[in-house]
């Protein structure tokens, strides 16, 4: 069960892999900005009622898919970084796994933080009347936002696929 | 650029890949029988009023993606069943890519599916009254089925990763 060696060329150019995973982290940012900022304020009897994303299931969960996926991005972003000026990969076979796994769980991570909250969004624009459009608005910007991040973390969970150390 | 050699043996044997798609298949079924068939009446002034699954987005939603993975499935235990008998696995590289990035889409899909309808149920438990207790939790276990139908899902996403051909 000795593991072969490893190949000393992977097949994605490193610098790929890095601009992915700062395109991933630059969407996120703004997903994150745009969905922590939103809300809405009705006033009933001269009483103003703040409505903030955060007063949601969805979107709360939005913004931990959002946050997390950011974490690890950068982690992923440093090796990168360390990766492309060094020319020296950290770790090797077990970095290599951890990539994969990391990459594919945050890419599922995401994709349901952005699904839950088209869901919510779609339906509270059934349920509510038009003063809360710009809000719901807001918010399906937030979630398209962190659909692309999605794509990239799916790009990069891809990548990861191809690096991965051959057993067989 | 001649692609190399497959390797003769694959990392997952085949019986356990075979297992894992019917599991999925088995809780993709279930899940959509569930949501299917899930409705509640009310009864307003002598009329009764119907409300089905497919009168929510994101319940429809659930159904659309519930069907196309069942149909991905079923065409890839179809092809697992003729590898465990035959020992001949069809194609070759192409069908590892197909393999790769089908079981990629369709768990991305499946995840999706989930977290829309949780996210969904949450919001209306909260803004309806108890009437609808019992469709909402009907609706949260067919979504509990998507998602394990997911786990198993992005098992065979893992597995075919590892039986993607090398290129370095």
């Amino acid at each position: 069960m000795a593991p072969p060696p490893l190949p000393s060329t992977t097949i994605v150019p490193p610098f790929v892999s890095l601009i992915v995973r700062v395109v991933t982290l630059i969407f996120l940012l703004i997903s994150l900005i745009v969905i922590a900022t939103n809300s809405y304020t009705i006033t009933v009897s001269f009483i103003d009622i703040k409505t903030k994303s955060t007063d949601f299931y969805a979107y709360r969960y939005l913004i931990s898919t959002v946050v997390i996926g950011m974490a690890y991005t950068l982690l992923q972003t440093a090796f990168s970084i360390f990766f492309v000026t060094t020319g020296n990969r950290l770790g090797g076979e077990g970095f290599c796994l951890l990539d994969f796994y990391g990459d594919k769980f945050i890419s599922y991570f995401l994709a349901t933080g952005a699904a839950a909250s088209f869901a919510m969004t779609e339906e509270l624009r059934r349920l509510s009347n038009s003063d809360i459009d710009k809000f719901l608005n807001t918010s399906n910007a937030a979630a398209s936002l962190c659909l692309f991040g999605f794509f990239f973390s799916a790009a990069s969970s891809i990548f990861s696929s191809y690096n991965l150390p051959k057993r067989a």
